[in-house]
């Protein structure tokens, strides 16, 4: 019974995230659902982010909260435009909240749409929203046995984003290692070390991120 | 409809607790729910407090993970008996699943039991297992606004441990507006600020929660 449940949920969402995908297709807009735990900095990259790509790219963002628009207002201040999801008490986001706030956001002109998901490294792993792929990023302090412990969200990615590299001097975490693991989990996986902060590491994910926009655009 | 399940999962997870807190109340057995983001340091606070207390104390843990036994091997090393809950891809430990680890630990013999939660912000802040409290803790690299933007954890938990306060002269976190903005939902908290890898600030803790376990002991 319960797993009847489960299944339907998980059924419900696959057939929405569809939709989603569709409309993205048309427009030829490249969509990352972006995930990590609170606080590893998905709002402070996408900031970075669109500050280096502004004068190439139109980029939106879609960003879901539990509460609060925060993270909105932050990148409305970056300078792109950004629709805000409340899930209100939901751990994650799913299909049909994105196909809600779609009505609130101009596809047309954009060639790139992030929605950066509820901080939390399990259930968003779980939840396809119609993107073209999941990226997460796992912050330094959070320690390297994490690709042990959560690895369905390592599986799921095709990048990783190990942040906060500005600390390694001040944490007990070995990144070769955070590397090692996650690979063995998803051999494929494009791992990318930055520092937000300091900015260290950002212009390989960018160029890399140049590239992914521009073949998307060209079908 | 999705709300009754919503409610029946509830209800039933506080009829089961509700039986582990009369198990517990029988030992006099002071219950710590722990509950952070991944990598927020519970299992780093855990070794700390077993080799501060283990001279006065008998303390046990149930460590809940997704997978691995990582988590209770380190517990064990640090001298107290663990017992490994996996929720296999559960984000949240819930009374069910404790009622099953407590036939694999002996509570008799002990005075205080930590339940070490999954690593998550949200969902384990919604399940009552049957402890006398639930604890958190923030690291200072997840940023101060946290409370903000995850309400429910910081409202239910007695204790917050703001941890890793060495690192605050690398982060941009203030650690007061963490406390005026947890405290603004929840009056009553208990914050403790700390460094469990330089150990700073960890003799209030200790001292505090010495106090809670001859209370409870007393009845």
């Amino acid at each position: 019974m319960k797993i009847s449940v489960v299944q339907n949920i998980l059924e419900a969402n696959r057939r929405i995230a569809e939709e989603n995908r569709r409309r993205f297709s048309q427009n030829r807009l490249l969509v990352i659902n972006l995930m990590s735990s609170p606080g590893a900095g998905k709002t402070s990259l996408l900031e970075k982010t669109i500050r280096a790509l502004n004068t190439d790219f139109r980029i939106g963002v879609i960003e879901g909260d539990i509460q609060s628009t925060y993270d909105a207002e932050r990148i409305s201040r970056a300078g792109a435009p950004a629709v805000q999801i409340n899930t209100g008490g939901a751990c994650h986001l799913d299909s049909n909240m994105v196909q809600e706030a779609l009505k609130s956001l101009e596809l047309d002109p954009l060639n790139l749409l992030f929605i950066e998901n509820v901080g939390n490294l399990v259930c968003p792993a779980e939840f396809h929203l119609g993107e073209d792929f999941k990226a997460m990023i796992l912050s330094v302090a959070e320690g390297d046995d994490k690709p042990l412990k959560y690895p369905l969200m390592f599986h799921e990615s095709k990048v990783l984003l190990i942040n906060k590299i500005d600390l390694l001097p001040f944490c007990e975490c070995n990144p070769d290692l955070i590397e090692e693991r996650a690979r063995r989990i998803n051999p494929n996986l494009t791992v990318f070390r930055v520092s937000c902060r300091t900015g260290e590491g950002l212009d390989r994910w960018i160029g890399w991120l140049r590239e992914e926009v521009r073949e998307k655009r060209q079908g």
